[in-house]
Protein backbone atom coordinates (compact mmCIF):
# COMPACT_ATOMS: atom_id res chain seq x y z
CA UNK A 1 0.00 0.00 0.00
CA UNK A 2 1.22 3.60 -0.78
CA UNK A 3 1.01 6.39 1.40
CA UNK A 4 0.56 9.77 -0.67
CA UNK A 5 -1.30 13.16 -0.33
CA UNK A 6 -3.05 14.56 -3.00
CA UNK A 7 -1.92 17.19 -5.17
CA UNK A 8 -3.80 17.55 -8.47
CA UNK A 9 -5.78 16.10 -10.77
CA UNK A 10 -5.65 14.33 -14.85
CA UNK A 11 -9.10 14.87 -17.22
CA UNK A 12 -8.55 12.58 -20.37
CA UNK A 13 -11.81 13.21 -22.02
CA UNK A 14 -11.38 10.64 -24.61
CA UNK A 15 -10.81 7.40 -23.35
CA UNK A 16 -11.71 3.50 -22.88
CA UNK A 17 -15.76 3.41 -21.57
CA UNK A 18 -14.82 1.61 -19.05
CA UNK A 19 -13.29 4.31 -17.44
CA UNK A 20 -16.64 7.04 -17.67
CA UNK A 21 -17.18 8.46 -14.45
CA UNK A 22 -13.84 7.57 -12.69
CA UNK A 23 -12.01 10.75 -11.39
CA UNK A 24 -7.77 10.36 -11.74
CA UNK A 25 -6.13 12.16 -8.70
CA UNK A 26 -2.26 12.48 -8.64
CA UNK A 27 -0.54 11.86 -5.65
CA UNK A 28 2.92 12.85 -3.92
CA UNK A 29 4.14 9.66 -2.49
CA UNK A 30 5.58 10.10 0.84
CA UNK A 31 7.77 7.89 2.90
CA UNK A 32 8.18 7.61 6.64
CA UNK A 33 10.79 9.41 8.16
CA UNK A 34 11.00 8.40 11.49
CA UNK A 35 14.73 10.09 12.36
CA UNK A 36 12.24 13.72 11.42
CA UNK A 37 9.18 12.79 13.47
CA UNK A 38 6.90 12.91 10.06
CA UNK A 39 6.65 12.13 6.23
CA UNK A 40 9.12 13.43 3.57
CA UNK A 41 8.52 13.27 -0.30
CA UNK A 42 10.19 10.71 -2.36
CA UNK A 43 10.02 12.81 -6.11
CA UNK A 44 7.66 10.54 -7.39
CA UNK A 45 4.23 11.00 -8.36
CA UNK A 46 1.29 7.96 -8.80
CA UNK A 47 -1.63 8.21 -10.75
CA UNK A 48 -4.54 6.86 -9.48
CA UNK A 49 -8.36 6.50 -9.53
CA UNK A 50 -10.54 8.05 -6.69
CA UNK A 51 -12.33 5.19 -4.75
CA UNK A 52 -13.45 7.80 -1.89
CA UNK A 53 -13.69 11.18 -2.89
CA UNK A 54 -10.53 12.61 -1.45
CA UNK A 55 -10.15 15.90 -1.21
CA UNK A 56 -7.23 18.24 -2.26
CA UNK A 57 -4.48 17.87 0.13
CA UNK A 58 -5.05 14.70 2.45
CA UNK A 59 -3.44 11.69 2.99
CA UNK A 60 -4.26 8.48 1.49
CA UNK A 61 -3.70 5.04 1.45
CA UNK A 62 -3.41 3.71 -2.27
CA UNK A 63 -3.24 -0.04 -3.13
CA UNK A 64 -2.07 -1.08 -6.67
CA UNK A 65 -1.94 -3.98 -9.13
CA UNK A 66 -5.08 -6.23 -9.31
CA UNK A 67 -6.32 -5.29 -6.15
CA UNK A 68 -7.08 -1.65 -7.47
CA UNK A 69 -10.52 -2.79 -9.04
CA UNK A 70 -11.95 -4.36 -6.10
CA UNK A 71 -13.51 -1.51 -4.86
CA UNK A 72 -16.99 -0.59 -5.81
CA UNK A 73 -16.08 2.04 -8.00
CA UNK A 74 -13.53 0.55 -10.19
CA UNK A 75 -14.82 -2.97 -10.75
CA UNK A 76 -13.82 -4.58 -13.38
CA UNK A 77 -12.46 -1.25 -15.20
CA UNK A 78 -8.77 -1.04 -16.43
CA UNK A 79 -7.02 0.78 -13.74
CA UNK A 80 -4.00 -0.34 -11.74
CA UNK A 81 -3.93 1.76 -8.96
CA UNK A 82 -7.08 3.35 -6.62
CA UNK A 83 -6.84 5.73 -3.63
CA UNK A 84 -9.42 3.43 -0.90
CA UNK A 85 -8.69 5.21 2.47
CA UNK A 86 -8.13 8.99 4.04
CA UNK A 87 -5.60 8.83 6.45
CA UNK A 88 -6.19 9.86 10.15
CA UNK A 89 -2.99 9.01 11.88
CA UNK A 90 0.26 7.17 11.32
CA UNK A 91 2.18 6.15 14.08
CA UNK A 92 6.09 4.88 14.27
CA UNK A 93 7.87 3.61 17.70
CA UNK A 94 5.22 5.60 19.65
CA UNK A 95 4.85 8.59 18.37
CA UNK A 96 2.44 10.06 15.74
CA UNK A 97 4.56 11.27 12.97
CA UNK A 98 1.10 12.16 11.11
CA UNK A 99 -2.40 13.50 12.37
CA UNK A 100 -4.80 14.80 9.78
CA UNK A 101 -6.01 18.12 11.86
CA UNK A 102 -2.80 18.52 13.60
CA UNK A 103 -2.23 22.19 13.26
CA UNK B 1 -1.08 5.03 -13.94
CA UNK B 2 1.40 5.71 -16.28
CA UNK B 3 1.67 9.66 -17.86
CA UNK B 4 3.71 9.86 -21.25
CA UNK B 5 4.23 11.18 -24.28
CA UNK B 6 3.24 8.66 -27.99
CA UNK B 7 6.58 9.28 -29.97
CA UNK B 8 7.05 5.63 -31.85
CA UNK B 9 6.07 2.31 -32.56
CA UNK B 10 6.78 -1.28 -33.04
CA UNK B 11 6.13 -3.57 -35.59
CA UNK B 12 6.46 -7.77 -34.90
CA UNK B 13 4.45 -9.87 -37.83
CA UNK B 14 5.24 -13.35 -36.60
CA UNK B 15 3.62 -13.24 -33.00
CA UNK B 16 1.08 -15.06 -30.57
CA UNK B 17 -1.62 -15.50 -32.68
CA UNK B 18 -4.37 -13.69 -29.92
CA UNK B 19 -2.22 -10.29 -31.00
CA UNK B 20 -3.77 -9.75 -34.37
CA UNK B 21 -5.02 -6.53 -35.04
CA UNK B 22 -3.28 -5.25 -31.56
CA UNK B 23 -1.24 -1.49 -32.45
CA UNK B 24 1.91 -1.39 -29.98
CA UNK B 25 3.13 2.19 -29.58
CA UNK B 26 6.26 3.31 -27.87
CA UNK B 27 5.55 5.94 -25.15
CA UNK B 28 8.18 8.16 -23.60
CA UNK B 29 7.30 7.92 -20.30
CA UNK B 30 6.97 11.25 -18.17
CA UNK B 31 6.99 12.86 -14.55
CA UNK B 32 5.48 15.46 -13.01
CA UNK B 33 7.64 18.42 -12.14
CA UNK B 34 5.95 21.27 -10.21
CA UNK B 35 9.29 23.34 -10.07
CA UNK B 36 9.42 23.86 -13.73
CA UNK B 37 5.65 23.97 -13.63
CA UNK B 38 5.27 21.37 -16.37
CA UNK B 39 6.25 17.34 -17.21
CA UNK B 40 9.61 16.29 -17.84
CA UNK B 41 10.65 13.02 -19.26
CA UNK B 42 12.15 10.25 -17.24
CA UNK B 43 14.66 8.76 -19.43
CA UNK B 44 12.16 5.54 -19.73
CA UNK B 45 10.32 4.64 -22.01
CA UNK B 46 6.80 1.90 -22.50
CA UNK B 47 5.94 -0.08 -24.88
CA UNK B 48 1.92 -0.41 -24.24
CA UNK B 49 -0.81 -1.97 -26.74
CA UNK B 50 -3.43 0.72 -27.96
CA UNK B 51 -6.65 0.55 -26.57
CA UNK B 52 -7.68 4.10 -28.01
CA UNK B 53 -6.12 4.79 -31.08
CA UNK B 54 -3.65 7.62 -29.78
CA UNK B 55 -1.94 10.06 -32.62
CA UNK B 56 2.40 10.84 -32.32
CA UNK B 57 2.97 13.50 -29.92
CA UNK B 58 -0.50 12.56 -27.60
CA UNK B 59 -0.05 12.87 -24.19
CA UNK B 60 -1.60 9.32 -22.50
CA UNK B 61 -2.61 7.65 -19.83
CA UNK B 62 -1.79 4.31 -19.52
CA UNK B 63 -2.69 0.97 -17.33
CA UNK B 64 -0.14 -1.85 -16.20
CA UNK B 65 -0.16 -5.47 -15.29
CA UNK B 66 -3.55 -7.28 -15.16
CA UNK B 67 -5.47 -4.05 -15.58
CA UNK B 68 -4.20 -3.65 -19.06
CA UNK B 69 -6.65 -6.45 -20.16
CA UNK B 70 -9.46 -5.28 -19.31
CA UNK B 71 -10.68 -2.57 -22.50
CA UNK B 72 -12.66 -4.36 -25.55
CA UNK B 73 -9.43 -4.23 -27.69
CA UNK B 74 -7.20 -5.87 -25.13
CA UNK B 75 -9.46 -8.27 -23.47
CA UNK B 76 -7.85 -11.99 -22.90
CA UNK B 77 -4.66 -10.88 -24.62
CA UNK B 78 -1.09 -11.46 -23.47
CA UNK B 79 -0.45 -7.47 -22.86
CA UNK B 80 0.83 -6.17 -19.69
CA UNK B 81 0.33 -2.28 -20.46
CA UNK B 82 -2.13 -0.63 -22.62
CA UNK B 83 -2.94 3.02 -23.77
CA UNK B 84 -6.64 3.48 -22.46
CA UNK B 85 -6.91 7.29 -22.43
CA UNK B 86 -6.09 10.79 -24.19
CA UNK B 87 -4.75 13.16 -21.46
CA UNK B 88 -6.71 17.02 -21.85
CA UNK B 89 -5.11 18.34 -19.02
CA UNK B 90 -2.94 17.71 -15.61
CA UNK B 91 -3.14 20.34 -12.60
CA UNK B 92 -0.94 20.10 -9.74
CA UNK B 93 -1.40 22.50 -6.83
CA UNK B 94 -4.01 24.74 -8.59
CA UNK B 95 -2.34 25.02 -11.79
CA UNK B 96 -2.04 23.62 -14.75
CA UNK B 97 1.34 22.09 -16.10
CA UNK B 98 -0.21 20.61 -19.12
CA UNK B 99 -2.98 21.49 -21.48
CA UNK B 100 -3.49 19.30 -24.80
CA UNK B 101 -3.87 22.52 -26.99
CA UNK B 102 -1.56 24.86 -25.06
CA UNK B 103 0.16 26.71 -27.78
CA UNK C 1 7.74 -12.43 -0.03
CA UNK C 2 8.97 -9.74 1.85
CA UNK C 3 10.62 -9.92 5.90
CA UNK C 4 10.49 -6.99 7.94
CA UNK C 5 9.79 -5.65 11.37
CA UNK C 6 6.64 -4.13 12.54
CA UNK C 7 7.26 -0.58 13.56
CA UNK C 8 4.20 1.26 13.64
CA UNK C 9 0.51 1.69 12.63
CA UNK C 10 -2.25 3.72 9.92
CA UNK C 11 -5.82 4.74 10.91
CA UNK C 12 -7.97 5.51 8.13
CA UNK C 13 -11.48 6.26 9.45
CA UNK C 14 -13.16 7.39 6.21
CA UNK C 15 -12.09 4.21 3.28
CA UNK C 16 -13.89 1.86 0.58
CA UNK C 17 -16.50 -0.34 2.65
CA UNK C 18 -14.68 -3.58 1.72
CA UNK C 19 -11.31 -2.29 4.40
CA UNK C 20 -13.91 -3.02 7.52
CA UNK C 21 -12.04 -4.19 10.35
CA UNK C 22 -8.28 -4.85 9.08
CA UNK C 23 -5.50 -3.19 11.00
CA UNK C 24 -2.76 -1.68 8.56
CA UNK C 25 0.75 -2.17 9.90
CA UNK C 26 4.09 -0.08 8.56
CA UNK C 27 6.81 -2.82 7.93
CA UNK C 28 10.57 -1.85 8.41
CA UNK C 29 11.51 -4.07 5.04
CA UNK C 30 15.01 -5.51 6.13
CA UNK C 31 17.58 -7.24 3.95
CA UNK C 32 19.58 -10.43 4.48
CA UNK C 33 23.25 -9.16 5.35
CA UNK C 34 25.29 -12.48 5.71
CA UNK C 35 28.20 -10.23 6.56
CA UNK C 36 27.28 -8.54 9.66
CA UNK C 37 25.27 -12.11 10.70
CA UNK C 38 21.94 -10.32 10.80
CA UNK C 39 19.48 -8.33 9.26
CA UNK C 40 19.87 -4.36 8.36
CA UNK C 41 16.78 -2.23 7.41
CA UNK C 42 16.61 -1.43 3.30
CA UNK C 43 15.57 2.46 4.71
CA UNK C 44 12.52 1.32 2.95
CA UNK C 45 8.63 1.28 4.21
CA UNK C 46 5.93 -1.41 3.41
CA UNK C 47 2.14 -0.56 4.62
CA UNK C 48 0.90 -3.89 4.80
CA UNK C 49 -2.43 -5.73 6.40
CA UNK C 50 -2.29 -8.08 9.08
CA UNK C 51 -3.42 -11.37 8.62
CA UNK C 52 -1.97 -13.12 11.86
CA UNK C 53 -2.05 -10.51 14.68
CA UNK C 54 1.47 -9.29 14.20
CA UNK C 55 2.31 -7.08 17.57
CA UNK C 56 4.96 -4.08 17.45
CA UNK C 57 8.63 -5.47 17.07
CA UNK C 58 7.85 -8.37 15.66
CA UNK C 59 10.45 -9.50 12.34
CA UNK C 60 7.29 -10.52 9.88
CA UNK C 61 6.67 -12.43 6.31
CA UNK C 62 4.57 -10.55 4.22
CA UNK C 63 3.44 -11.21 0.28
CA UNK C 64 2.40 -8.42 -2.70
CA UNK C 65 -0.29 -8.38 -5.07
CA UNK C 66 -2.50 -10.63 -5.94
CA UNK C 67 -1.49 -12.94 -3.20
CA UNK C 68 -2.11 -10.34 -0.94
CA UNK C 69 -6.05 -11.61 -1.15
CA UNK C 70 -5.58 -15.23 -0.73
CA UNK C 71 -5.71 -14.78 3.09
CA UNK C 72 -9.14 -15.42 5.40
CA UNK C 73 -8.54 -11.95 6.60
CA UNK C 74 -8.40 -10.44 3.16
CA UNK C 75 -10.09 -12.09 0.84
CA UNK C 76 -11.49 -9.92 -2.15
CA UNK C 77 -10.39 -6.77 -0.29
CA UNK C 78 -8.55 -3.81 -1.81
CA UNK C 79 -4.84 -4.52 -0.40
CA UNK C 80 -1.77 -5.14 -2.51
CA UNK C 81 0.20 -6.39 0.79
CA UNK C 82 -0.42 -8.77 3.48
CA UNK C 83 1.25 -10.04 6.80
CA UNK C 84 0.74 -13.48 6.41
CA UNK C 85 3.06 -14.80 9.11
CA UNK C 86 5.32 -13.86 12.04
CA UNK C 87 9.32 -15.24 12.01
CA UNK C 88 10.79 -17.46 14.50
CA UNK C 89 14.75 -18.42 13.09
CA UNK C 90 16.34 -17.15 9.89
CA UNK C 91 18.97 -19.30 8.82
CA UNK C 92 21.80 -18.46 5.82
CA UNK C 93 24.59 -20.74 5.21
CA UNK C 94 24.09 -22.88 8.29
CA UNK C 95 24.30 -20.21 10.42
CA UNK C 96 21.12 -18.55 12.45
CA UNK C 97 20.74 -14.64 11.59
CA UNK C 98 18.10 -14.04 13.43
CA UNK C 99 15.92 -15.79 16.36
CA UNK C 100 12.68 -14.49 17.84
CA UNK C 101 13.49 -15.44 21.57
CA UNK C 102 17.43 -14.48 20.67
CA UNK C 103 17.79 -12.22 24.27
CA UNK D 1 5.77 -4.89 -22.44
CA UNK D 2 9.91 -5.26 -22.59
CA UNK D 3 11.99 -5.33 -25.97
CA UNK D 4 15.38 -7.24 -25.99
CA UNK D 5 17.47 -9.60 -27.75
CA UNK D 6 17.27 -13.26 -27.26
CA UNK D 7 20.97 -14.18 -26.21
CA UNK D 8 21.00 -18.12 -24.46
CA UNK D 9 18.73 -19.94 -22.83
CA UNK D 10 18.04 -22.30 -19.35
CA UNK D 11 17.84 -25.79 -19.23
CA UNK D 12 15.79 -27.43 -16.01
CA UNK D 13 15.41 -31.06 -15.81
CA UNK D 14 14.08 -31.23 -12.17
CA UNK D 15 11.38 -28.98 -12.38
CA UNK D 16 7.40 -28.43 -11.86
CA UNK D 17 5.47 -30.60 -14.13
CA UNK D 18 3.46 -27.65 -15.49
CA UNK D 19 6.72 -26.67 -17.06
CA UNK D 20 6.98 -29.75 -19.38
CA UNK D 21 7.89 -28.56 -23.09
CA UNK D 22 8.65 -25.24 -22.29
CA UNK D 23 11.72 -23.49 -23.85
CA UNK D 24 13.73 -20.53 -21.36
CA UNK D 25 15.42 -18.44 -22.91
CA UNK D 26 17.47 -15.50 -21.82
CA UNK D 27 16.78 -12.07 -23.30
CA UNK D 28 19.23 -9.16 -23.20
CA UNK D 29 16.72 -6.10 -22.51
CA UNK D 30 16.92 -3.24 -24.83
CA UNK D 31 16.34 0.68 -24.14
CA UNK D 32 15.22 2.90 -26.66
CA UNK D 33 18.46 5.49 -27.26
CA UNK D 34 17.05 7.68 -29.70
CA UNK D 35 20.02 9.75 -29.29
CA UNK D 36 22.09 7.18 -30.93
CA UNK D 37 19.87 6.24 -33.63
CA UNK D 38 19.28 2.90 -32.21
CA UNK D 39 19.11 0.04 -29.09
CA UNK D 40 20.93 -0.05 -26.21
CA UNK D 41 21.46 -2.52 -23.72
CA UNK D 42 20.22 -1.71 -20.21
CA UNK D 43 22.83 -4.37 -18.56
CA UNK D 44 20.21 -6.05 -16.94
CA UNK D 45 18.89 -9.59 -18.16
CA UNK D 46 14.85 -11.37 -18.59
CA UNK D 47 14.54 -15.29 -18.22
CA UNK D 48 11.18 -16.06 -20.34
CA UNK D 49 8.66 -18.21 -21.73
CA UNK D 50 8.97 -18.92 -25.20
CA UNK D 51 5.79 -18.91 -27.33
CA UNK D 52 6.66 -18.17 -30.66
CA UNK D 53 10.13 -20.19 -31.19
CA UNK D 54 12.40 -17.36 -31.70
CA UNK D 55 15.86 -17.16 -32.40
CA UNK D 56 19.17 -16.63 -31.21
CA UNK D 57 20.21 -13.07 -31.91
CA UNK D 58 16.40 -11.99 -32.52
CA UNK D 59 15.14 -8.74 -30.77
CA UNK D 60 11.39 -9.74 -29.11
CA UNK D 61 8.76 -8.29 -27.32
CA UNK D 62 8.25 -10.30 -23.96
CA UNK D 63 5.06 -9.93 -21.55
CA UNK D 64 5.45 -10.22 -17.55
CA UNK D 65 3.06 -10.83 -14.92
CA UNK D 66 -0.25 -12.32 -14.95
CA UNK D 67 -0.11 -11.90 -18.83
CA UNK D 68 2.15 -14.33 -19.68
CA UNK D 69 -0.06 -17.07 -18.75
CA UNK D 70 -2.15 -15.65 -21.75
CA UNK D 71 -0.64 -17.60 -24.53
CA UNK D 72 -1.53 -21.05 -26.18
CA UNK D 73 2.10 -22.01 -25.01
CA UNK D 74 1.92 -20.65 -21.25
CA UNK D 75 -1.66 -21.25 -20.20
CA UNK D 76 -1.99 -21.72 -16.82
CA UNK D 77 1.91 -22.58 -16.08
CA UNK D 78 3.78 -21.09 -13.54
CA UNK D 79 5.82 -18.28 -15.46
CA UNK D 80 5.84 -15.08 -15.15
CA UNK D 81 7.20 -13.77 -18.42
CA UNK D 82 6.79 -14.65 -21.98
CA UNK D 83 8.12 -13.88 -25.58
CA UNK D 84 5.09 -12.77 -27.58
CA UNK D 85 6.51 -11.23 -30.75
CA UNK D 86 9.70 -11.21 -32.56
CA UNK D 87 9.99 -7.62 -33.94
CA UNK D 88 10.35 -6.23 -37.59
CA UNK D 89 10.78 -2.61 -36.70
CA UNK D 90 11.08 0.20 -34.01
CA UNK D 91 10.29 3.37 -35.35
CA UNK D 92 10.80 6.96 -33.02
CA UNK D 93 10.10 10.19 -34.13
CA UNK D 94 9.75 9.14 -37.84
CA UNK D 95 12.84 7.29 -38.14
CA UNK D 96 13.42 3.51 -38.00
CA UNK D 97 15.82 2.91 -35.11
CA UNK D 98 15.75 -1.08 -35.50
CA UNK D 99 14.86 -3.54 -38.47
CA UNK D 100 15.37 -6.74 -38.90
CA UNK D 101 16.57 -7.56 -41.87
CA UNK D 102 19.19 -4.32 -41.74
CA UNK D 103 22.60 -5.48 -42.37
CA UNK E 1 11.44 -15.64 -13.89
CA UNK E 2 14.44 -15.15 -11.44
CA UNK E 3 18.02 -17.06 -11.26
CA UNK E 4 19.07 -17.68 -7.80
CA UNK E 5 20.78 -19.75 -5.73
CA UNK E 6 19.43 -21.02 -2.09
CA UNK E 7 21.20 -20.26 0.34
CA UNK E 8 19.10 -20.28 3.84
CA UNK E 9 15.70 -21.25 5.11
CA UNK E 10 13.14 -19.10 7.29
CA UNK E 11 10.59 -20.60 9.84
CA UNK E 12 7.58 -19.30 10.95
CA UNK E 13 5.74 -21.11 13.39
CA UNK E 14 2.77 -18.68 13.78
CA UNK E 15 1.05 -17.96 10.15
CA UNK E 16 -1.77 -17.87 7.80
CA UNK E 17 -3.62 -21.45 7.90
CA UNK E 18 -3.07 -21.64 4.27
CA UNK E 19 0.76 -21.90 4.52
CA UNK E 20 1.22 -24.84 6.49
CA UNK E 21 3.94 -27.41 4.72
CA UNK E 22 5.19 -24.68 2.84
CA UNK E 23 8.94 -24.38 3.17
CA UNK E 24 10.34 -20.78 3.17
CA UNK E 25 13.49 -20.51 1.05
CA UNK E 26 16.32 -17.87 0.76
CA UNK E 27 17.66 -17.64 -2.39
CA UNK E 28 20.53 -14.76 -3.49
CA UNK E 29 19.77 -13.42 -6.70
CA UNK E 30 22.13 -13.81 -9.81
CA UNK E 31 22.55 -11.92 -12.59
CA UNK E 32 24.06 -13.45 -16.22
CA UNK E 33 27.60 -11.46 -16.42
CA UNK E 34 29.07 -12.80 -19.73
CA UNK E 35 32.02 -10.66 -19.24
CA UNK E 36 33.61 -12.74 -16.36
CA UNK E 37 31.92 -15.88 -18.22
CA UNK E 38 29.76 -16.44 -15.42
CA UNK E 39 27.24 -15.64 -12.42
CA UNK E 40 27.56 -12.64 -10.09
CA UNK E 41 25.45 -11.92 -6.79
CA UNK E 42 23.54 -8.49 -7.22
CA UNK E 43 23.38 -8.77 -3.14
CA UNK E 44 19.86 -8.91 -3.36
CA UNK E 45 17.73 -11.99 -1.66
CA UNK E 46 14.45 -13.41 -2.45
CA UNK E 47 12.64 -15.41 -0.42
CA UNK E 48 10.07 -17.96 -2.08
CA UNK E 49 7.93 -21.15 -1.44
CA UNK E 50 9.58 -24.39 -2.52
CA UNK E 51 7.57 -26.56 -5.22
CA UNK E 52 10.31 -28.51 -6.33
CA UNK E 53 12.10 -29.62 -2.91
CA UNK E 54 15.77 -27.57 -4.14
CA UNK E 55 18.53 -27.99 -1.86
CA UNK E 56 21.22 -26.08 -0.26
CA UNK E 57 23.62 -24.47 -2.77
CA UNK E 58 21.29 -25.32 -5.94
CA UNK E 59 20.76 -22.89 -8.31
CA UNK E 60 17.11 -22.81 -9.10
CA UNK E 61 14.56 -20.65 -11.46
CA UNK E 62 11.81 -18.82 -9.49
CA UNK E 63 8.61 -17.33 -10.71
CA UNK E 64 6.77 -14.10 -9.19
CA UNK E 65 3.30 -12.31 -8.65
CA UNK E 66 0.00 -14.73 -9.21
CA UNK E 67 2.09 -17.23 -11.36
CA UNK E 68 3.84 -18.21 -7.98
CA UNK E 69 0.26 -19.61 -7.18
CA UNK E 70 0.27 -22.31 -10.39
CA UNK E 71 2.07 -25.18 -8.84
CA UNK E 72 0.69 -27.82 -7.35
CA UNK E 73 2.34 -26.82 -4.18
CA UNK E 74 1.04 -23.48 -3.78
CA UNK E 75 -2.45 -23.59 -5.12
CA UNK E 76 -4.47 -20.75 -3.62
CA UNK E 77 -1.67 -20.32 -1.26
CA UNK E 78 -0.89 -16.14 -0.23
CA UNK E 79 2.78 -16.50 -1.92
CA UNK E 80 3.97 -13.94 -4.57
CA UNK E 81 7.00 -16.22 -5.33
CA UNK E 82 8.11 -19.89 -5.85
CA UNK E 83 10.90 -22.12 -6.42
CA UNK E 84 9.79 -23.91 -9.80
CA UNK E 85 12.79 -25.71 -11.37
CA UNK E 86 16.48 -26.68 -10.96
CA UNK E 87 18.68 -25.20 -13.36
CA UNK E 88 21.28 -27.45 -15.07
CA UNK E 89 22.73 -25.14 -17.60
CA UNK E 90 22.35 -21.41 -18.69
CA UNK E 91 24.24 -20.66 -21.66
CA UNK E 92 24.65 -17.32 -23.32
CA UNK E 93 26.10 -16.56 -26.45
CA UNK E 94 26.93 -20.26 -27.30
CA UNK E 95 29.17 -20.39 -23.71
CA UNK E 96 28.16 -22.42 -20.81
CA UNK E 97 28.47 -19.58 -18.39
CA UNK E 98 26.74 -21.75 -15.54
CA UNK E 99 26.61 -25.58 -15.32
CA UNK E 100 25.21 -28.01 -12.04
CA UNK E 101 28.00 -30.59 -12.47
CA UNK E 102 30.85 -28.22 -13.05
CA UNK E 103 33.57 -29.44 -10.65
Amino acid sequence: LIVGEVVGTIVASRKEEALEGLKFQIIRIEDMDPESGGLKPTGHYLVAADAVGAGHGETVLCSQGSSARLTDKTKDRPIDAVIMGIIDTIEIEGEKIFEKYAG
